[in-house]
């Protein structure tokens, strides 16, 4: 299998897959070089993932014989082609599997590829990239998975078994659409409202004077779309979401590190998205149209700066 | 007269007052010693402004014979006790005037001195300090006035003849509460959009996607704010507003420039009180609501980061 995009996320997972005896070769562009030496450093607590993929391909490679699956696992940006970046390496059989963040993001490559199965994976994991070709796995990286738009193909329970061999868990769901609003409902909130509060932490968006409920609120605009697109909720899903993150100790968000890193933000596919569906259902959403407008007025004021 | 906070606002109306015969003290706190030996340079399109204070006092000092003045131009910020910063200089006959930003600033001033008159202004200036006792004047300088809570009476008719000796323009209202309710329409969305956006112009606000219909829902909510707080506004309050921001270049506001200077910002002058209003009026402000707690929590963050 190929995978493309091998950041953090892809890195580990190819470990994964490689424990599990795949062939896995990776497409990489920035640290192509360092990685085709030195393969992947990874530090986990299953043990050392380290492996030397069996090919390190760049763009504009081509392979004589296409995979069987083509791992997808770069970050949903606006400036990025996904079908473009998956084009070269996807043949008439070949599966794609994406293992990405965020609401709807699927479209744009089933776009590319109508005929090819595509499965889509949600991670739970707490993983990051140290140095090139270097990764940290501090913790979780199950996979929840199903096949898109829905149900549960024999493609799809085939990766899932080679992840399983690997040594992590999979959720297979019927309706992994329903899946990614489940874990909208907590991304959708919180990761842009930590960037607007400049990198503020769970515990400060929660115990700022006004924080617990603006989270609730935009909480309850998220369920209201996810109902209209026919994935309602449960109704005790704004409690529970609170009272986990409650739980945990304070920690800063993907997003947030982002943002104080200087990484470009998943802002369409974890909020962009959510406000287009809900334009499209007429339901309101005017506390996450707040924040997507005002992280968009951010893009367009640092390329004016810049 | 005692002007107490010499910025570029007190600097300037200082200068005006000057200009118009009167006798003028600043009480300064880190320019004491820069402005007593060289007093304050002002740049102008009204001339050469720059002039010596009749005296100059740092906190602690106190005065034989209270002032018939105390002009108050420090900002509003949640750290600053401003009746305590005034009590120093106000005696039984002393009329309090204060040139300030923001909505319901008057209340906390009116609780420590209920017997003083109190008059209230808005500038419309752009003005700003350069270095320490260096002011530069680039426009306008209007001043609109009234004693709060409404009316106009014969000191607040005197103080204003004094300015408009001094070379300014000045509307009295009889009702400064609905003056600033109106400067508050564009003030409350704008101001802190801009800050969440990263220091984000004028233009931009606009032009981005979304932009304009968010400024316009965010006016429509402060709209609400000021009629339920007895203040209804024209219905083409809003159409007007933004006919006039798109004829004026793009341009970073006040509370912009603070954020890109780290310098502390009136949130709550500025929005803050206005979502407390809404709050006791019952009025929905989903929007600002976002703003305030979006503001809050940086503030929050930035604390515990420190």
């Amino acid at each position: 299998m190929v995978m493309v995009g091998a950041g953090a996320i892809g890195s580990f997972y190819g470990a994964i897959l490689k424990r599990a005896g795949c062939h896995v070769s990776v497409v990489l562009r920035s640290e192509y070089d360092v990685v085709r030496e030195k393969g992947f450093s990874i530090d986990s607590p299953l043990g050392d993932l380290s492996y030397q993929p069996d090919a390190v391909y760049r763009d504009g490679e081509t392979l004589e014989q296409a995979p069987d699956y083509v791992i997808c696992c770069v970050k949903v940006l606006p400036g990025v082609d996904r079908g473009a970046l998956l084009k070269p390496w996807v043949g008439e059989h070949t599966r794609i599997v994406l293992i990405e963040n965020g609401i709807d993001i699927e479209r744009a490559v089933a776009d590319v590829f109508p005929a090819n199965p595509l499965i889509s994976c949600l991670a739970f994991i707490a993983v990051s990239r140290t140095e090139p070709g270097r990764i940290e796995h501090k913790a979780f990286g199950q996979l929840t998975m199903g096949t898109w738009p829905d149900g549960i193909s024999d493609d799809c329970r085939a990766i899932a078994a080679l992840f399983e061999a690997g040594g992590i868990n999979i959720k297979l769901s019927e309706s992994v659409v329903a899946e990614r609003w489940r874990k909208s409902l907590w991304n959708t909130p919180f990761n842009p409202l930590s960037v607007l509060a400049g990198g503020a932490d769970t515990v400060t968006m929660l115990d700022t004077e006004g924080g617990e409920a603006l989270v609730r609120e935009m909480m309850a605009e998220v369920v209201a779309v996810a109902a209209a697109d026919g994935h309602p909720m449960p109704e005790d899903a704004i409690d529970k979401n609170i009272a986990g993150t409650r739980k945990m100790p304070a920690y800063r968000n993907s997003m947030a590190l982002d943002y104080l890193n200087g990484r470009p933000m998943e802002i369409d596919a974890i909020l962009g998205n959510v406000v287009a569906i809900a334009q499209q259902h007429g339901v309101a959403v005017p506390r996450l149209e707040t924040m997507r407008a005002a992280l968009a007025m951010r893009d367009v004021q640092a390329a004016k700066d810049n």
